[in-house]
């Protein structure tokens, strides 16, 4: 920590200061320059002291110099984390594409997606079984029901598939289906939470919240790495701003910052990071120019019949293009689909 | 709900909104004007009629007429809730004040502290006991030791006490010791929790969520009321922005605002509000000058020592000042604080 | 400025950091840390310097020690500026209501309202004769014959007025008329415009820019002090965030921070502030509470014909209640207005 | 106008806000649903009309139909703006890079930047003369000098330069040696200075405000285009969001929003939009396959000896490898760079 005291502190707070450094076992180290002395308190930084010393006598800022977390951090592991699921693997320079509805409503949306997601080089399979919603009136997911149909379309066409989870008390049941467990934007800070998923061994994927900065992001990683599950992805889907036009601001540079920071794996998903569907290919290209290891992209047969975020979920025929174009894109920076997507199939299908 | 057909839409597109309108069992209605054609869709609005409407071919924009939460407005319920706890009643035109250590952290802390604030006039006392931390490696409190020892200082001082609950899988617990639950910023949106509280018949003050909107807040308090706990109060904790001077940005405004659009008792908490001591007073006097129903706020033995929230926690004396003046502002806005301050005896006590 | 050097950064690094803030004409202070070396650069900091020493290899952070204003904060000058204008005099202690029209429309619109308002107790008149708008096609108000009007006003009510100057070619011709110039929020970040106010010896409101941090705002008030212009009042007049039900977020905390680090008198605008009429009352007290200096208070004789912010506007009824309640508050907190109401004249008038 | 009456209106409200309508030169066009009353007043909508209406007795929510802006939209000109500098056209589909230093400081380093910049496959010279700044003790820039070196650059190099333009007293100066003028983010609602710029026949940069709205960008552009001149182009360069770490949070997601809205080109700003040179790279990539029409970066000789934004300044080696990775990405979403980089001089030339 860094603490730097007023203009007018006297010796006698600089002092006390000092004392108080060394009861908390740190030592003191004084620099005096031309308008303010800043005493540098060495030791092993806990969370709690910033707040301990910013309201001693005379003190006028305390900053902290490390970074508050470490498991996530790449200082820990410089080498990227490489995670598994089925037969691709998240943040080994392959580009994973994660594909399906918003919320899974019947057995057929979801094995009619299933099959048209993968037609056109889709990996992994998303739908909700257990839906958060601002309103309690509003559709909420089929619960159960929901992980038997994803279950099922796994078992037809092979994709392993990705679900949320609310509550701590439904982490063993969908653990039980699941081939990754998604925490929400909502639930980034549910620390309860966040400790029931890491004591799986089923990778999680962690949404960035709506408010949220890098280093709180990072911070909740580091509450699941810390119950042993090293297998933690994260997920830009857009922060809150000012702007009206959009649902969300998606927060691009968020992806080559986590690359510095941290060695964990980064997914985008431009449907909730944008709200509408057709800003979701350039902001998906977007993301893949800038580093993405996957997407996450809303898909469905007819958007204008969608229980759940129609706006912004591609048909076919449109996620389709999609692909052909993030194809394009990921070649030119070196990435290449690990799928590679059979070529018309999908609009076939549809 | 509105929708705003686009300047270069046909007839067809026309047609066939209204057509879907109908199927969605409502009744359209056109206008036309000089450059756009808007269409009414007339009947009882559900939440997922906007996102079907937004994708048809043709519409540029839709909006909803109505607010999408009922239980928690004015129009359903235009008298005030008022909530009663121990002796005071919050929502009655009382003005209710809340304090108490941040989180619980020995026996003698919280009974030093729970005689010091009934002393200097709260009513009702606040500690953490099972506490939300940005870090795993942060203290996270004591769990039901602390309810024992908040138990203890009611049984000694009178005051009933308010706590926070993090996980639907506590609310049973905590419920057995507590008179209000705290619903904490972070868990604004954790709907399960919500449903969680929404069934106990203990008076919950819900926090608003960082980056929350007021119509958000309200929908939360929804989930709730809609369980048929009828019980629940608001506070406002200071909202994220691009500021860096201060922890949060308290939104005064939402005061009036929530008084205008809901019946339930509104409470600011300019500790958290702020995160700076030396701002706790005029953001109470402005809050209370605002309108608010009460007040919460974070009052320690010897903030330098407290594991959490030093830096926002008042003194006993800080704090027996604070009163003070915060009964002038009350008695000059035509309200009195429940408890007459015990002239002198916090400080001495102190 | 403090220099944090990366975990990894080697010997060389520290040693070329320490030689380039020599060369810099600063001396460094090393302090080895357990997991950092933090390395001071002693000296009279100036602003290009912390960018200088970020990009140097091995760098982490780079934290500036000092506040880069000087002229404006209470460090320079403990006492507080008071600014007399008329017969009132901001930042001594007494409270100064400022009202009047968004914008000058008619003679008799002007005529009516400052009569109105000084009835009511205002001591200053407010009225726009250029005014910013977002649109190229909005109004834009009357110009010199504005002017005129107001000085009419003036001639027969005795208040002096302020009216807001938008470019750097208008200052001398408002000058000749003009007892305070506004400086509008969009013009918070146009130094042009604030070094030739900052030439004028007439008083000046700077209104805080939309997402202006404090520390920027104070800067753009040194801008003007540093021309020698020392008669500076801050307008608190909303920030922007993600709320869409008001038009701003009013900082009301932003009046004692300011009080904390400057000695410049604050004003607050709770009409911008919010942007609806029946939150002005309640932001108002809740400013005077937290220790403004001054009120700016937007007044219309028929908000439902004002050409600009009638949604904001009071009536002359309303006005002449929150200047009541005001009265009680200011009093409360030990402040008072200085011109005392004419009981009941203002409602005749209107 | 829609306008949505309150759910306890009267008759008599409904009756008189249509009276208003009339009055006000509109149809208006009642719709009843079960729970409200909507008011459509159809006509050519004006500005200020939305809040004559909104202040109306039982209104609740007023909702414009029409975009405030007219000629920067798609509505009005369907097809792209296309603007001409030296050899390059922007809005073609051509990729146009401009780099250059933050400020001009030297001859030499001008020269020597714009030998690199060309070398490496950019078209246009950035360089400031006149600096905005946040602090009035910063570098301010070398003014009239600065612009005699920029012109000795191109008469060498032939690239055409952009320089920003302050103050509507400069537009002069600075419009007889520039090729196009730029207005900063803090400009961005300086409407003086808009009319000033419009009314010269050169090509306008408009950078996005740091917390504007599209709306309000496109309205800041429609001031510089009502004037009759209509070769405008917009930069995003970063919005200000609660994330610390980043100078700025660049919103790409305003590049193809910019796309379908308006005619104009878009220009993407990385090195302002996040303010560190490690993020220039992979965000101008990002900024490419999302559909951007150029790139603005800032290039410095030696960013750490820069006087201003060295910490997001790229090296001529970077600057290289950025133009190498951009070529590439530019291919594969079907566009090309104007001027073929001169592999490998850039760095001989360094």
């Amino acid at each position: 920590m860094i603490v730097v005291m007023r203009s007018d502190a006297t010796e006698n707070d600089i002092t006390r200061v000092s004392e108080r450094i060394k009861e908390l076992g740190f030592k003191p180290h004084l620099s005096r320059g031309i308008e303010r002395t800043v005493i540098g308190a060495i030791g092993r930084e806990f969370p709690e002291l910033q707040g301990m010393l910013e309201v001693l006598h005379g003190v006028e800022d305390v900053f902290p110099i490390l970074k508050p977390y470490k498991l996530a951090s790449r200082d820990f592991q410089p080498a990227n984390t490489a995670i598994t699921v089925g037969e691709v693997t998240l943040g080994s320079g392959q580009l994973v594409v994660i594909a399906g509805p918003c919320a899974v409503e019947t057995e057929q949306q979801v094995l009619e997606t299933a099959r048209a997601v993968k037609a056109a080089g889709a990996s992994i399979l998303r739908g909700g079984a257990y839906k958060p919603s601002t309103s309690p009136y509003h559709f909420r997911g089929l619960g159960k029901e929901a992980l038997e149909f994803l279950a099922q379309a796994r078992a037809e066409t092979g994709l392993p598939f990705i679900t949320e989870v609310l509550a701590p008390g439904d982490v063993d049941l969908i653990s039980r289906y699941t081939d990754i467990l998604q925490v929400g934007a909502r639930n980034m800070q549910n620390f309860v939470l966040l400790e029931e998923v890491g004591r799986t061994r089923i990778p999680v994927m962690l949404k960035r919240g709506m408010s949220a900065t890098i280093e709180e992001w990072l911070l909740s990683a580091e509450y699941i790495l810390s119950q042993g599950n090293r297998e933690v992805m994260l997920c830009e889907r857009g922060i809150r701003t000012f702007e009206k036009y959009t649902r969300n601001t998606m927060d691009v540079s968020a992806i080559p910052i986590i690359k510095k920071l941290s060695h964990l794996p980064v997914i985008a998903d431009p449907s909730h990071g944008t709200g509408k569907w057709y800003l979701v290919t350039p902001m998906a290209l977007a993301a893949v120019a800038a580093g993405a290891d996957g997407l996450m992209i809303e898909v469905h047969p007819r958007p204008d019949h969608a229980l759940k975020d129609g706006a912004q979920s591609l048909t076919f025929d449109n996620f389709e293009q999609l692909m052909s174009q993030v194809t394009d894109v990921a070649a030119s920076v070196g990435r290449r689909l690990v799928t590679r997507p059979v070529a018309k199939l999908a609009s076939q299908i549809a």
